[in-house]
């Protein structure tokens, strides 16, 4: 047994059976330790990007790691973008990433760089291995670290003599290397205690992040509101939201921000349960960095490594709203009709409610058509979101790749601005390899909407030549259903709302992929 | 006058008309100094390896760097393997790379990373500007670093507030921050001597990189090879390479291992002329990492940094050859007709070689089917050839958009594998939306040939599921031509050598990008 076959069985012994894969010469022994089990499931990306937007996705959805296989510091390079997400959303995903062998690191040949460098900006734990008998302790490490609650990013650099020289596979725990806290009960008490008096409770705004948006706690969450009066937000980007009819309707902040201000008007205590005192996205010459009133009093009553989960029962204990309805329930709404007409961000949110079967996992990446989407999700079904937790675009089709490996049976609709998704636009050719049961909804601007908005923003003369060329997606348009075709995946185009009714009910009751572009 | 409008002032009195963007709202008063300036070629790519590569294919045919604009570090990260390319071609290029305000950074934004470190493994530069009257001065020093012999990858951090705060513009020289220095007169008489004896000649290699295989440099060597008897051989992959009828036919070092060896068996010296000791591309168990004899003696005439013409002007003044005719020239030579048939990478050398116009520049990333190009070169006519010096994948799509924009008088054929291809399919776009001369040739294996090649080098059993599954492109098949089509660019696909014949010589005779599938 050599090393990448002990790393192979550790990795399946570990509970790591799915592999995203783009390898390189490098790897080829790993790829053939891969090749004898067959239990582990290789997906080929196409790009890197794809390989780790897809571990991303599939972690949010299955709660556990995914090993993803790269080649070189190039290859892991590609894949930076969406392990910065994958970071943000911290997910757990197992890297394994090639590099020369040790006694040929000194040669520098081509594909040479320093591959730990580039991994550690994006993750949390990162480490060499330096024998072939330690290829399998340092790959059970990487799981123990991948498998922390909430996960991280482990990335384990292997020198290609280590993939190929003996080594025995050995016995390991995978236990998580870091787990999340309970709440200190004396500040549990403290915020129990503010939210008892019905003034205070009203001017305070529990916001909610990490594992927070599930359904079990947004449940607690609802009943502390029910019971003392106070307001819900949710973090802006979410790792996971389970959501729709049924459940607690906790809005997220808005992403701007002057709405994000504006939402937290009036808040006089601000409690962060697994969030961060809330910022804003970018920030601007004349607009506050942080968006909290200046004289509201924040209380970390649980970090983002704290257990959520945990911290919201103690609270509704400490309140005595164990037996209360939860406030904010979005249950027994009927879905109004739409007038047909001319898609746009304030109706299209509708017709994805209405078309989006039970249980479905919606990938969110719709920058801007997609900010008022939050106004539909009491309609929709129960379903889950996943959201793009560090704003790198090129997330959601790569995610939707690993939601759908994840969850089979389960329907997945990614929606994502044409510019985001032609940066791992690659991700479509794996949807159709893998047959996945994917609908894209590729919302057709041609532009980068959000740009021209932050643009005009900025006051002065409307955008001239360069500004133009370096904002705007046409001449020439991009053809999207050619771009599906080319990738194996079935497509249609649309410009009107009954239209987009139609494709989306229909995609989304066809098995496999398959791509809507919606022109708006 | 703001730190953006400052600093674009800054670019253009530094020579650095060009400017190679994908930002994003960061860099958005970056995009309004840009809009102002109205001479500022701003040139929009969908995707950061886009933008990074043709940075690296416009220094190599402009000898002068382009500037980048970057969206914070996972943009950076996107484009970084294109960077690795170029930092290995030692290409000089400016990379301007947005970062939060500096009174935002410690907010830990949700986009927020540590964009020095994402930048080090691929820069030889890196600074953060701190205030905006330094960001005219940072730029300055960048041009600096940039314009260095041979260049250098200079990377600038911009926080926004320093883009959008008061500065002045001031004034700069812009000369290299660092030169190549000639060679020591006593190594260039020392080498003389040993090449001034026949039979220590017969057994020389001069082994000529960097910048050495410009026309000028390879006539010197073929006058010195004339004189002396001595073999020549190129680095296996040049930042640029002038070749073709009437110019010295230098062939490269061959990529596989054994192949190298083979070539430089019975050499007893050595000399490296801008050039490094060849090693292997990968280590393999049971082969070697230096591919140089173990008794050869090796001289490094001149390093990478140092001057390569002036080395070879000292050396044939100092053998005596500067009025010999150069050995190895390729000249006279009649194209051999080919036969119709099927394309495989034995006869399409002769195809390309015959349908390249005068003064074509090829890019070279056909991995497994341009092995054989070589064959064909001294046919052709005189070209330039840019080759992917560092392994990285993903190059010629973006270097031919660079190539393009630096010599639009010239055609640019861009030979590619399907895998390549795919790393970074965007630049097809741009072509398409900058209308370049390109033709762009697609050797369509469906395959990560290479990589099957080595997986079989391995020995062992066929490739069973896993394996097949992370090495081949089938299942579906990309279609190439849809794929050219949804970005804008006219394709056709063909499957004989006559009608890739026929096609190729319709593409490069038709302004604007085309696009050809062959299947091989």
């Amino acid at each position: 047994m050599n090393g990448s076959q002990a790393m192979v069985k550790t990795l399946l012994d570990g509970g790591v059976d799915v592999c995203f894969a783009n390898p390189g010469t490098s790897e080829m022994h790993f790829v053939a330790a891969l090749d004898q089990a067959t239990r582990m499931r290789c997906v080929l990306g196409l790009f890197e990007g794809v390989v780790t937007g897809a571990a991303d996705g599939y972690y949010r959805m299955a709660s556990k790691p995914a090993a993803t296989l790269l080649h070189l510091g190039p290859g892991l390079g590609n894949g930076l973008a969406n392990l910065h997400n994958a970071k943000r959303a911290r997910s757990g995903i197992v890297n394994i990433i090639g590099q020369h062998a040790l006694d040929h690191l000194h040669n520098d040949a081509p594909l040479n760089s320093d591959v730990e460098a580039v991994a550690r900006p994006m993750s949390h734990w990162v480490k060499t291995t330096v024998s072939a008998t330690q290829a399998a302790a340092d790959t059970a490490e990487a799981i123990s670290q991948a498998n922390s609650q909430p996960g991280r990013i482990a990335s384990l650099v292997l020198p290609a003599n280590c993939a190929w020289e003996d080594a025995d596979p050995g016995k390991y725990t995978f236990e998580p290397a870091c787990v999340a806290a309970a709440p200190l009960a004396e500040t549990v008490d403290k915020i129990a205690q503010l939210l008892s008096d019905p003034e205070q409770a009203k001017q305070t705004v529990l916001l909610i992040g990490g594992a927070g948006m599930m359904e079990k706690s947004t449940w607690l969450a609802g009943q502390i509101a029910a019971k003392t009066g106070c307001k819900l937000f949710a973090e802006p980007r979410s790792m996971r939201l389970e959501r729709g009819r049924g459940r607690v309707n906790i809005r997220p902040l808005p992403f701007p921000v002057d709405g994000a201000v504006k939402a937290l008007q009036g808040t006089r205590n601000l409690v962060l349960i697994g969030a961060t005192d809330p910022v804003a996205f970018f920030a601007y010459p004349d607009k506050p960095r942080r968006v909290a009133p200046t004289d509201c009093k924040i209380t970390h009553l649980a970090t983002p490594v704290h257990d959520v989960f945990a911290t919201l029962e103690a609270l509704c204990d400490a309140v005595g709203a164990a037996s209360q309805t939860p406030a904010q329930l979005a249950t027994d709404l009927a879905l109004p009709s739409f007038v047909d007409g001319k898609p746009d961000a304030s109706n299209i949110g509708m017709v994805i409610a209405g078309a989006l079967p039970e249980h479905a996992i919606l990938v969110d990446e719709a920058v801007t058509s997609g900010r008022q989407l939050a106004d539909s999700i009491p309609y929709a079904p129960p379903h889950d979101c996943i959201d793009i937790t560090g704003g790198a675009i090129g997330f959601a089709l790569p995610a939707a790749v690993g939601a759908a490996v994840a969850a089979p049976d389960r329907r997945v609709v990614a929606l994502v601005g044409d510019g985001a998704a032609m940066y791992t636009v690659q991700a479509l050719w794996t949807m159709a390899r893998e047959q996945l049961n994917i609908t894209v909804v590729i919302f057709d601007n041609r532009s980068y909407r959000i740009l021209r908005g932050e643009l005009a923003n900025m006051g002065g003369p409307q955008p001239g030549e360069n500004a133009r060329r370096m904002l705007d997606l046409d001449a020439p348009d991009l053809d999207w259903v050619s771009m599906a075709k080319a990738q194996g995946v079935p497509a249609v185009k649309t410009d009107t709302l009954a239209g987009f009714d139609q494709a989306l009910k229909k995609a989304n009751a066809t098995p496999g992929p398959s791509l809507i572009a919606l022109k708006i």
